[in-house]
């Protein structure tokens, strides 16, 4: 029971929102690997909150420090940690709410799970804060699937009713995912940008909050790689996706929507092309029996409303064990689904990496 | 990558369709638990296929041998073994087809995976055939979980378009999810039975097939039970529910659902009832951060169409590399969801007693 | 806490000594390795009991049945299960010790480890028959190994205080090794052998047993295989060696010895030979930093003289928690270490090949 | 392949010689359990080098900080992360010696091992300055085990020839082990701390060095703790000891030793003492089957001499594969058995709190 990823790449995650500091252990990197600092820092920029209106206000420097791992420039193969020093922290903002649940937060279970020895400060190990180091990690992943010709990308495919464009399954191009990356607000479509702004502001002013799906692909990844059962390419993508604060749901491929469908629809028939065996229609989401088909991966992941609004609230203090009334101060995200692409394509890439790692190529 | 779910309980399954044997290993049990082998043998008879049109006419009698593991009845608490001997076999029906690819299935992927060595007769070990150890699994993990006061149950939440009524997830109770494992089409509602055999057997007849989702819960969790990030409880049901072929999707609580919906919506109320904490609905399925918080748990999990269909369809030789029209022979099930719904509570049950046996307590 | 080694290949081992069966799955094999199925017997038939006055009267037969993960004679890179149904059981013989603790056993640890569940007859899932299992993963690993043209071999290096000669640590040979392998009586030296026979006759005659040590070597092993700290191949060799019952301890090339060296005499010269790196000396036993070295792995595993004697021996019923005499009857062997020597390779097989697995080459 | 711990507690290892910091991060840890900083900084001091001509001349402060994972001076139950920052680094006195394999080093094999992009300096990620980050962690598990009444402690057997007394296996005491730790030079043995001290002395001044062995030992833990084959308590002790750089063997309770006995000497009697199961003699070194006894828990860990010595030696070069002599500079330990006393006592603390921990108690 632990926050630790021991697959073909170990990620061991450390941190609470107002303690010292937060990072990461990545272990079992390929050696030699050149890392492109800002690179990573672009990434991590992507998760950090924006003075737009769009997230919280509270100001994330987040520049991780690499103790180890990392040798002129390259990675060594031994365990590589990162250490973001925690700086921007309000804590007394969290004062009065302790023994408050705040709904649909982990404060009520952290305090049982822990008995009550939890960090209780702006959710402590639970915080979302605790994806920067995962992002870290899934940015270092991205560069070593890079240097083999491997791509992920992701995009917001809806906030509440409003959607995006979907990503092509079968013709996804590592351009396109690449320039989705270059926008402030990650989407396909500058109209639904629009309207997925309006209404995360207009939600903010509400003093409510919105969710919605992030759709993720990689496009690049060979065939043949992953297992069946316990440990196919499915089973370790959501592990690494649940680890995400917030998440509720994951599908790959058609996923929910194959459900209504027959078999002879669903089904994708293969073709060769190039020379090479692919598919006509990509509804298995680049993965059959766990293992990949050459095909892009595609999943979505559900991201519920944030947890944190600003309105009152019905709810219990587990110490009294009596109703309160709560109120939540503090600065918090009025929608989170933008700043979760890059976590959710990080939980893609270290997954995919693991996958490569546990290949057997003996 | 292994057929391993290395938690709390390790389980360790093995076998090809048309192999010899297939089976499980459960290790790490707790000692000196009693084991109703009757209730076993029920449990299983549930995932069997049934000569109703609704499913293969195979004939699995599937006893499974206990060689080790029980003694006096009970659990020795060492490892404990189960072996299935296969004996309805026509790998006959699977001679041509070998190295044509049926879509949907994972032929080709195993043959890339492991340099065409995998047994392909009637899928190997990627075959729904190796869910008789993982339901065996489920079925001793279900009794230790109610020697605990813990039950959980599962039922057809739709077939293709056609929809069973859900469970309340607030107030659903053991009694209810007792009562729908002793229908021999698992469902809450007697019309959406009627209505789904009636479309099941009218794709059978268009030699076509349906997928579905089931929806699983648990009542009688204590709270506090889980981890945040990688260990957490959603973590560990989507991994061993993606271990039953033709998931392709899982949600929890409200799920995909809760991305529609404001926080002020979504967000569970806390309140006291009868001296304990609990929410008011139960939005987020008994699971915060990971963790239990003794609401009932809900999830539901999607099921693609049955892969194989007798129609012709178009494929590739992946030996020969040329495109090749395909038609399977054999015996198929033209909707497996039903057969599903036990291999559904099998993944929560192991799920939850390892989490259980995780639980730090010293 | 369970009976399964999860490193680069999955061993997971079941059975009690009396029950109904014993066997092994072993997960993460190379796909497409042909398996010599005589030579399996032929490597298991060396931990066989024989009827030459060494060891337990009790016939083992010992014939695995393999039920999954070989096709066409080849791995199918599934999971491969192996199945030894028990025959030879004298269960009434143990009937009377139940909880009286035999000393040097585990039957009072076990007792309290498993809340008095656990299965006793015969010591259990404690007895040394569980090897039989483990040599069977042994056996098919040893093969692999010798497709990429890697030697294991062991023998056995004292008998209480008769010494056998020792392995040369630079110059041994594949030959050798294999030439050991086929003495019913694995020695190197005919001296050695008469002694030691003459000396577990002895014990056998005065109701006592004698221990001694096993040495194995391995050649042919890549330079570069292993990692620093926890997985170093000494951390895999003594966790899979002290899976065998009666192992009391491990020493890697000079081991102990070395504690008695000062650094000049102990540390071995590197130098240049036909074009390779080696070493002059090897007290090293193969292994820096956790990694190989390309020299031959060397390592000694000591024995205690097994526990089960047929003199009257002071104990106590752990049940009723009183002082009792102890006269344990049934057949024993005077002396295990002949019957390890198949045992300590089958460990040190696992080892290498799980190494070779995880060694990262993406 | 990882310097990750994965037992009941996650011990996850980080950091080289001369990069910019050293680390580890402890998960699973019991939440609410009251950490001495004071005491863990003696713990550590233990370890750091002493100028007294008996270790090395680098002066490390190492003064851990604690990022995560304590909270209110308790620990939070999610991960505790400590970092040490490297602050006197003579890299510079390495820079002559990278290619040139330093005999009994770890170069050679870790060149091979990460395609030479590991850093060099100092030895890198296989540097004995990594136990620092062991050290933490044993002290850390040292107190949570004396919440429970577990002591530990643990003295130098022997350098080259010079023995100590040994522990007395039956009555040990908690007292004991506690006093050893305040020496300065961990002996029982005024004399033999006196011939030690001149043997080491001596070495140094013939530019070589010396090996020896640890002893240490477990009171109070409690009988039934462990589980047989693959996580017994020696496969768990052994797994880490391996873990601390130059030791080459390990034995429990007797040993090796055991090999020279008669059964009917080294089987301990069972006997009833104050109401409670006991044996009179204590050669099996507190475990039995993989499982505690009762009885103190005994092993022993053989180190080999310190590597570096300035002597020269034959080498190779192995990028330009020629031989080369060697002259290593920089400042080096005589002995290392002294500052290795604290971490034997950590790898055993850390097993006994992970065994603790993955006892089922549900």
């Amino acid at each position: 029971m632990s926050s630790l990823f021991n697959g073909g790449i170990k990620v061991s995650l450390f941190g609470e929102s107002h303690g010292k500091g937060i990072g990461v252990i990545l272990d079992n990197l390929p050696a030699g690997e050149e890392l492109d600092l800002d690179k990573i820092a672009e990434f991590m920029a992507r998760r950090a909150p924006k003075k737009d209106g769009m997230s919280t206000t509270r100001s994330e420097k987040d520049i991780p420090e690499i103790l180890s791992g990392l040798y002129n420039g390259k990675t060594t193969g031994t365990p590589l940690c990162a250490v973001i020093m925690n700086s921007d922290q309000h804590s007394s903002d969290y004062g009065n709410i302790s023994h408050i649940a705040r709904p649909a937060h982990a404060d009520y279970t952290g305090y049982l799970r822990y008995n009550g020895a939890n960090d209780p400060r702006g959710g402590g190990h639970f915080s979302g804060r605790i994806t920067a180091p995962l992002v870290f990690a899934g940015a270092v992943c991205s560069q070593i699937l890079e240097h083999r010709g491997i791509t992920t990308g992701a995009h917001i495919a809806s906030v509440k009713n409003i959607k995006d464009e979907s990503f092509d399954p079968v013709n996804i191009t590592a351009e396109q995912l690449e320039a989705v990356k270059s926008r402030s607000f990650p989407v396909l479509s500058n109209e639904a940008e629009e309207k997925m702004r309006e209404l995360i502001n207009s939600a903010r002013e509400s003093l409510d909050s919105v969710g919605g799906v992030v759709e993720c692909a990689a496009v690049g990844f060979p065939a043949g790689i992953g297992s069946p059962m316990m440990d196919g390419l499915e089973n370790i993508i959501s592990r690494l996706v649940f680890a995400i604060p917030a998440v509720k749901g994951i599908e790959f491929g058609n996923g929910f929507g194959c459900t209504e469908l027959f078999g002879s629809e669903n089904n994708d028939a293969f073709a060769m092309k190039d020379g090479a065996v692919t598919t006509l229609t990509n509804n298995h989401g680049g993965i059959l029996g766990g293992i990949s088909s050459g095909m892009p991966i595609i999943f979505r992941a559900a991201f519920k409303p944030t947890p944190s609004i600003a309105r009152p609230q019905k709810s219990v203090d587990f110490k009294t064990m009596t109703d309160e009334e709560l109120i939540i101060k503090g600065r918090h995200d009025p929608c989170v689904v933008h700043r979760a692409v890059p976590c959710v394509e990080s939980a893609m890439n270290i997954a995919l990496l693991s996958a490569l790692i546990d290949n057997i190529n003996i």
